[in-house]
């Protein structure tokens, strides 16, 4: 399947930006547009790309085309933007040898947008448009399952123009006819003369990016979006994920992953040792750093930068966070007597084996353990609730009480993972 | 693709077992060789089976295929098995469409023999035949490519006939003319005939079996051959395996792999329990369970009863059982003062965190961390290392000093673990 970018516009609004820059190579969430685009698209299925821009920017999308020899793309030159989009669709005609995805350069979507909507037939409309200005937005009227108009001053509409379509060859004759008889062509045109379907895509993340609070925008959004279906504990979603998610968006452009990861790492460290010193700042910078942590994540999969290796490190060195902090504790608050002691241990071993259970599983079955058994959901003892749990206790000054408590709550969701595992998956 | 299994022998050397019973039901590690051929060919990509059977053995195979429709056979009668195999083989023709394997009903493969056998063509020989009595053994002598000779009495051969064919219909067109011809054929003068290639395929498990002592000793050879590349430590090499092994091919035929699991498990909870009555026998039940603790795997492969479950349950209770151990050793023979306390619970982390690394290295990459990074398996701190180290730490009596050598040892694997993967999977 081919995919046909047009980006030839001035996007005049986002000036200064794109005083002399092409608005789809500006990035948002720590990649340019039509990276996001392009890796999308092709992990959807696409293999070649039609790229339409302005000669004027050539050399930009030449480079940029250099830097990512991973996607085939061919640049096809429109020495009149000023004709309109439609005449710069035409233009990719000559390219095109099937059906086709075709997509604005200057809107963003969140992958699953993406890899659902090229499946559909058409013009894609969100019905409902959640993150989008609707005063600003392209309409769509559907009946017949056709696109009967397109435009901003729609008083009555089924939708929103995702500026995301499927279509075949057909649709070049239309636009060849139209091309002939006017001087300025719009897409919109082109689509209703044409009669192309109409297809629904409502809830997911998608925008057009037009001025430079959308640039931002945007960029919240897709780390919000990357936040969704994680399996979060009660803390992390009512308190880390807040913070996080604020601190994503304004580091997301200059901090990778891994550094994010290595970051978090040496503030749980530093946690652990300051417990030497002074237990509740401690608590609080244990606290700050688990809020950190899902930092890495958030702008690996916002910037389409996960890899199998930051979440391997991240797991390995989460462990290692919490067992320096609860060795510190240990050495500080000393279990006195065997009974504590023990409570100590397993307090430990929980800890570790909450995380054991559910990556062992992962590597034995492929898939998400809370996914498979959502049950676990409601059964505490994650890392969020026990680095919440550490800090309350250790502020109170109650650490042998803290011991018993991460005991209890770790060994009893582990127990409970076998129990539900072994009724769910024995074969 | 279709495969043909010629099962209408009378397996007279197999008396008593097969005076009204046919060979082909008979189990080999747990497992029909029937069951065998059905299921390795159809994870090779077989869809189709015409099993050619004597009729007095009617009733047995159809109860037979009742236990198991997710195989889809259509079995062929043969009147006349005083004809020759050449003869069941000719009688397949009705059913065949195109290509297909043709197997032998009285032999067994190793899985990797069958998948690798399928995409060859002609008759698979064994150039080295490791597993089989030369004397016995019918051998082939191949020349320009093809098959020139077959029979137990060549001076001068290739290689063994494994009994596994790739063949396509024409081979039919020879059989129809010699059977016109003569009253009883062999398929071995078919295969001459009709001159098909030869393959070569050596190195692997396989076997015929004619004969009782033949179903055991092709049982142990199952089990010895579903330990290959575990990536097994020194202990288990040369000491654990042996072990595990003799005992795995005496209970495959009536245990099951989750059952080898909690008996193992149980026999190494009891060790921490024993720890409290006498240390020393203690020691020796925990290293006799980890010598025990392979028999659910080799018992689960060899008689292909491998489950994701069966994986993800023996790891979880495997670091039940080590942490039960040193709690129980901890309680008893207590850290003094901060430094060994320490270094005990860095013991306790270390144990845990060798397999976390590895198992959560499997559920990032879908791969084994020691098959992609060769160099870890001589650095020593895996479990049956910790445990033989274990037993004769504590019947020495040098339990702090057991506490230090696991602390160093585990955290050094894991400290190199995380250096080696950071060096080869890094984006």
């Amino acid at each position: 399947m081919q995919a046909v970018i047009l980006a030839a516009g001035l996007g005049t609004r986002l000036r200064p930006y794109t005083t002399n820059f092409p608005k789809p190579l500006l990035s948002v969430a720590g990649r340019e547009l039509l990276y996001r685009h392009l890796r999308l698209l092709k992990e959807a299925g696409v293999q070649e790309f039609i790229i339409v821009i302005n000669p004027r920017h050539e050399r930009y999308f030449q480079r940029f085309l250099q830097k990512h020899p991973e996607f085939s793309c061919s640049l096809v030159l429109n020495p009149h933007p000023e004709r309109g989009n439609g005449y710069s669709f035409y233009l990719a005609q000559q390219k095109v040898k099937g059906p086709f995805v075709l997509v604005m350069g200057d809107h963003v979507y969140e992958p699953s947008f993406v890899s659902q909507a090229v499946s559909l037939k058409g013009l894609i409309v969100d019905p409902e448009g959640l993150f989008i200005d609707h005063n600003e937005a392209t309409k769509a009227l559907c009946e017949g399952g056709y696109v009967q108009r397109l435009g901003k001053d729609l008083s009555h509409y089924t939708g929103f123009d995702t500026g995301f379509f499927v279509l075949s060859p057909e649709v070049f004759t239309v636009a060849e006819t139209l091309i002939a008889r006017q001087k300025e062509v719009s897409l919109s045109e082109i689509m209703v003369q044409a009669r192309i379907p109409c297809s629904f895509l409502p809830g997911l993340f998608w925008m057009d990016v037009d001025t430079p609070e959308d640039l931002k925008k945007a960029t919240v959004y897709l780390i919000k979006q990357s936040v969704k279906g994680r399996g979060d504990g009660l803390v992390s979603r009512w308190l880390n994920r807040r913070v996080s998610t604020w601190i994503s968006a304004r580091v997301i452009s200059w901090l990778t992953p891994n550094q994010a990861t290595l970051l978090t790492t040496f503030l749980g460290l530093l946690a652990a040792l300051l417990l030497f010193r002074s237990p509740w700042m401690a608590a609080l910078l244990y606290q700050f750093s688990s809020a950190l942590d899902g930092i890495d994540g958030e702008i690996a999969r916002a910037s389409l930068r996960t890899s199998a290796f930051g979440g391997w490190l991240d797991s390995v060195l989460d462990r290692l966070v919490d067992f320096s902090f609860l060795l510190v504790l240990g050495l500080l608050f000393s279990p006195q007597g065997l009974a504590e002691f023990a409570v100590y241990l397993w307090a430990i071993f929980g800890s570790i084996m909450v995380s054991y259970t559910s990556e062992r599983y992962r590597g034995a079955f492929g898939t998400d353990l809370q996914a498979d058994i959502p049950a676990l959901q409601w059964v505490p003892g994650k890392r969020d609730e026990r680095v919440f749990l550490s800090m309350v206790f250790v502020i109170l000054g109650h650490v042998k009480a803290l011991y018993l408590l991460l005991a209890l709550l770790t060994n009893l969701r582990v127990f409970l993972t076998l129990v539900l595992v072994w009724r769910a998956k024995r074969p």
